[in-house]
């Protein structure tokens, strides 16, 4: 395989196949298979999920498929703004179903009217719940690898509140949880409110967390979405207050899916392949045996090394096939992005050495046996760090102040335009760009004027082609 | 609550709910919400079988859902054995799908599309891999909470091999699989090859691991299909063997659901509800503190065990909730199953001791402080054991030799009845019974005379009423 990362798309769609992510060929349109090695990066990332949202109180449930039409048509804006992307089940075996039911495209509709059954009185709030589910849209847009597929893995986290104001503070707290996954994921981002006509069909807000691809696209990894009242009222999920009135919930959802790993993907590869953040990969140090000569003894040496990895709780994969040269192994583990590859031969064990190489710069260390498991460590958690560091720092070079519609329209990447808020001008700026705003970052800029109407305004529009 | 197991169906069907396994009142027929601790079972399970089956050379993958007509029916036997109970998805929001897809009832049809394709040669083989899904089935018959459901939790291991004999040895290896996975479970069973009307559509044989519930009937927990080739001719999965040979592959599989846990529930609990195997408990002991008086002290004293228990590995939970006396708290972690109980108050602590109760049992212990880890360890182990042992007494217990068509339609178990093998013979017991031939175990009895036409025979049919 040859590709470069300067013809971003195609070495991105050509990569998730080749390192043995997915497997494209399934017949359905959107649709893949998850190959071993994809889907263990995958199962880290969740059980990572698991782990930090258990630590903040949320349990893990599981929902039905199934959402029949009747409950999914209770909010009428949530209903208009899935309507033409929803799956629909009509038949059982070869009768017609009397209610049709969809495959959820998020699970709000499935999920709410049990709320209203499981809330009774403040005693049961918050209540703080998560799955891990696969969703299904029917997308008609070119699809993507992990980033506009058909059948999604994805992670959704449901609320429900006494007031606005703890709905407010819980959405503070996901924003918590957030940094700490974008750090496990090694991943920069930049957070924005979605513009009002492009928030959650039912939402009374959206916060979106974007990164900013090499292709200079946006890709959204992760939304925070207000609801208020919005779904307590349709589907009657009623609290009794310690006064001892009847009051309805206040309703935050977070959710996050296999963008992410498209994220992971885009951001830290290279001309070479993959590179995976040591935090989430399934192998975190291969070993390549240099067997040269006393393969016999090479090879022995090799699986005490890999003992010895494996108990420092090192994730570890010894490359002991007979019949690859060093040579091929090592394109093959840069290629699947093993963060730190292990060599060792015959003049490193006369040495008492092993050679270390890492992933993202290539730079390769002797390093004694005495203190290599110490090292192994520390470069590890250096791998993890230059990543995030790299990453946001070519982000942020994609990302530039502009204040002329020209500009913005050849600027491959985020424009952070000045933009008074007013939906005629927001309407302007993507019609005059042809590109979207993907959103306005929370903190204000300087008084600058709307690139529109020239009104003074402090806040700013980020302008992209949105994946 | 109040529930005897003596009336066994009522009992089961409350204790999954009041023990907060699962809530079945989602508004679509055969399909329930897995509440926290229930799912927290499931998970643990699937862990375990991800665990098992990476050791024996088994990768993960995971296939899409949805499953295109055209691809559904290459084989003949398998569409004509799953027409009547898929589901069809037809739309894709207002429009009708050029190709209707079916929700997977398995994967077989999903999964061998692409083997044709992984397959080449003798080196691609033998090919080993497993998924854990949700698969659909639409159940016209009485549903019934992890036994009969129309959204089914799956575990599925799909094998091809270059020879009928190695797909046999590795159903032996299989078998070999499934010991190990009901040691954990506790779980007794009976292995029975089923009869030829009876195996899975495309299989040239099926075996069943069959257990009995108290109610009598049998429940079937795994499967285990060889394909031969009936499944690589239609589906054209070849390889090249080592004289350069195309040849068709044979191909197996292993499956198991979410009817374990049903196992677990029916086999293991009791009038005060469930009892879940240590192994797979979510939490193995649950700390109660008596606070009559010293409350903060009993607390602290608590916190200080609770530690000490979980950096032992053991998964404890402190229930130092304040609105609860401790004889609701007994009540409530004896219905949800939690192996041991440990309880400590302010004369505990005088004697530098605890209180270990055993849910199985509910045998008391009053032991040190100075090894009541060791004990608790020690415990454990022995529920473990007990659990098995008393299953396995009990369902031998309602296995019994017969020969005469009245006993057989009497006896509310298994009946093994001699049979000559033949489809005549089998369908006759199976009309003048009224119930159904659930196998024949693997290995021959004495001899004795066909139930039906008096031939001579060692094969044994038995016979049941199946859940």
């Amino acid at each position: 395989m040859e590709f470069s990362k300067e013809n971003f798309s195609e070495w991105y769609n050509e990569v998730v196949e080749s390192a043995g992510l997915v497997d494209k060929r399934y017949p359905v349109k959107g649709m893949h298979i998850w190959r071993p090695y994809g889907w263990k990066i995958m199962m880290n990332i969740d059980n990572y999920f698991r782990e930090i949202f258990t630590e903040h109180g949320h349990e893990e449930v599981n929902f039905p498929l199934l959402v029949p039409e009747t409950e999914f048509k209770k909010e009428a804006e949530h209903i208009r703004g899935f309507e033409d992307e929803v799956f629909w089940v009509t038949h059982g075996g070869l009768d017609p179903l009397d209610v049709k039911m969809l495959l959820r495209p998020t699970s709000e509709t499935a999920m709410y009217p049990m709320f209203s059954l499981w809330i009774r009185s403040h005693a049961d709030l918050p209540l703080k719940i998560f799955q891990i589910v696969n969703i299904f849209r029917y997308e008609t847009k070119q699809t993507r690898t992990f980033i506009r597929m058909r059948e999604v893995h994805f992670f959704e986290a449901h609320t429900a509140h006494r007031t606005f104001e703890e709905a407010e503070a819980h959405i503070q707290e996901d924003i918590k949880i957030w940094k700490k996954i974008a750090k496990k994921l090694a991943l920069p981002y930049r957070i924005v409110k979605k513009a009002d006509w492009d928030k959650f069909p039912g939402a009374i807000y959206s916060l979106g967390v974007e990164t900013v691809m090499p292709s200079g696209r946006t890709l959204q990894i992760a939304t925070f979405h207000q609801y208020g009242q919005n779904f307590s009222k349709p589907y009657n999920i009623q609290y009794l207050n310690e006064d001892g009135e009847h009051e309805y919930v206040y309703q935050t959802t977070f959710g996050m899916s296999e963008r992410l790993l498209g994220a992971v993907v885009g951001l830290h590869g290279d001309d070479r392949g993959l590179i995976i953040p040591p935090e989430i990969a399934p192998i975190q140090v291969v070993i390549v045996p240099i067997v040269t000569k006393k393969k016999q003894e090479v090879i022995k040496e090799s699986k005490l090394i890999e003992q010895e990895v494996r108990d420092a709780q090192i994730r570890v994969h010894l490359d002991d096939r007979d019949n690859y040269t060093p040579g091929y192994k090592f394109y093959d583990w840069e290629l699947r992005g093993v963060p730190l590859r292990l060599e060792i031969g015959p003049r490193d064990m006369d040495k008492r050495q092993v050679v270390l190489v890492r992933r993202d710069t290539r730079e390769k260390l002797m390093v004694s046996r005495d203190e290599y498991i110490v090292k192994i460590k520390e470069l590890l958690a250096n791998i993890q760090d230059a990543l995030y560091r790299r990453a946001e720092e070519e982000m942020s070079e994609r990302i530039k102040n502009i204040d002329n519609i020209e500009n913005v329209k050849e600027h491959n990447g985020v424009s952070a335009v000045p933009w008074c808020g007013s939906d005629d001008c927001g309407h302007a700026i993507e019609e005059l760009t042809e590109k979207k705003i993907v959103g306005s970052p929370i903190e204000l800029g300087e008084k600058k004027r709307c690139i529109i109407c020239g009104k003074e305004t402090e806040k700013i529009a980020f302008v992209a082609k949105p994946y």
